[in-house]
């Protein structure tokens, strides 16, 4: 099952994708997809609707972020071995955590900004958790049981404001439009084997990154049992999983997103992502 | 003016103090004191209220945070000088930012949780800036206008997970119950100078912190347009200050908390907490 919220920002209806992946309106059913609706027994009241009684949607809407009012977005760096290699730093012992601000959380389409005094955005496609019940202290055998689906996210980054702006990271991965998410919220059962899902990122038609969930270091399952020993996770909290190799920050020489370019990029079912960068 | 919610954890009702301290109930005029509520022309419409007009609240009902649904908990690190020297720390050129997850924040009086496997959990009393209205790229003239009232915090912090579990900062500051809020949210016109508030914490009876708000390397007005070039500043979002010396880990030996022991903090103007410490 594939989720979606479409319309205009701040004001996204909910949706199902049918057979042809044409949008049906899910707002007869349920009023949003949020982290205030988000249940198991949300997800297996819609997966027992048909698509096709649900009326279709016209056109083709912007899409939103597939979950609304994200509580928590919680990133893990240098997940990927060849990534960390190419930052120049050792594959960390234990998940490195760090938080995006939720207001920086936009749809997979939707411009993203370059800051103001910024030239060195950089642009890094990963796979998306988001989390489908209360989870506090879980094993490994009983984490995937808390995932609600997955989404495609671009873990927009300002490097200096990452990392020489007397720290921490969050400072350079907040900035209003640096989260888009979507298109869709895809559930779990669509997937064979979440670490082995393809990624990619181009920028200006050139491949930039590729890469494959299964050179992950930290699995999907050990991060939502890992996180879930520090912080408690509720339904629509996001955990997006670390990049693989090919960010601009690892180019010789560095390179890094000007106004103007387009940015598209996508993984294996979960849907693609275009933005034109454009400036604060 | 002095707000606060109260009643059951995830049932607290808005309420206002009246001239003796006796909270009234303001449940018929707003659902809730939250992210979702909170502006400029609530804030005008319940300063135009009397109290004395309101039901009155009996007994002692439980404080709850004195905002709901709090979209971003941000933190400034090591912002005061001679808690920055407790720690071994140079003061920083420009403020240290880190989030603590918005799933931490508790009422002012609730038991904190020490983590499981944790022997390092310790105290930072604060001044907590409540935001107002949506702020981004503010300058520190505007900044003040943004700024909704203040609290007092919290900001319970796990040392090793902080500092000694690969990074970063949010993995020692996100524990549940990490976060007592309240028991107010104080209008600015009750303060003279901001930047003159006394701040205290005890650990079961004996002084660890005194400070005062003087002694800030960065102020008020800095904190809010600093922290809103790098993200946009939300209504209910709450900006955690920094500490004063006096905690634990700057202790001769390092001290921190025990099951048992009991915490109790307060700040001129913004009230008093009380924390029982348990084991998670």
């Amino acid at each position: 099952m594939k989720l979606v919220r479409y319309g205009e920002k701040g004001g996204e209806k909910p949706g199902v994708l049918d057979a042809n992946g044409a949008i049906r309106d899910l707002s007869g059913v349920i009023g949003d997809i949020s982290s205030e609706t988000l249940s198991p027994e949300l997800l297996a009241r819609l997966s027992g609707l048909d698509p096709e009684t649900l009326p279709l949607v016209d056109g083709s809407p912007r899409y939103g972020a597939p979950v609304g009012k994200i509580g928590k977005f919680i990133c893990v760096g240098l997940n990927y071995a060849d990534h960390a290699a190419e930052t120049g730093k050792a594959p960390p012992p234990e998940p490195v955590l760090f938080a995006k601000a939720t207001t920086a959380v936009c749809g997979p389409n939707d411009d993203v900004e370059i800051p103001r005094g910024s030239d060195r955005t950089d642009w890094e496609v990963e796979l998306g958790i988001v989390i489908g019940s209360r989870a506090k202290y879980v094993s490994e055998d009983d984490a995937l049981s808390h995932v609600a689906g997955y989404v495609l996210v671009n873990d927009v980054s300002e490097r200096e404001f990452q990392s020489e702006r007397a720290g921490q990271w969050i400072k350079g991965k907040s900035h209003d439009t640096f989260g888009p998410t979507g298109p869709w919220l895809v559930t779990p059962e669509e997937f064979e084997d979440i670490q082995n899902i393809d990624l990619w990122l181009d920028v200006d038609g050139e491949r930039r990154q590729t890469g494959n969930t299964r050179t992950m270091i930290f699995s999907v399952k050990h991060l939502v049992s890992y996180i879930s020993q520090f912080m408690t996770l509720e339904p629509g909290d996001v955990i997006s999983t670390g990049t693989p190799p090919g960010v601009g920050l690892g180019m010789k020489p560095p390179t890094f997103l000007k106004e103007g370019q387009i940015v598209t990029l996508g993984a294996a079912g979960l849907g693609e992502q275009r933005q034109k960068m454009v400036q604060a």
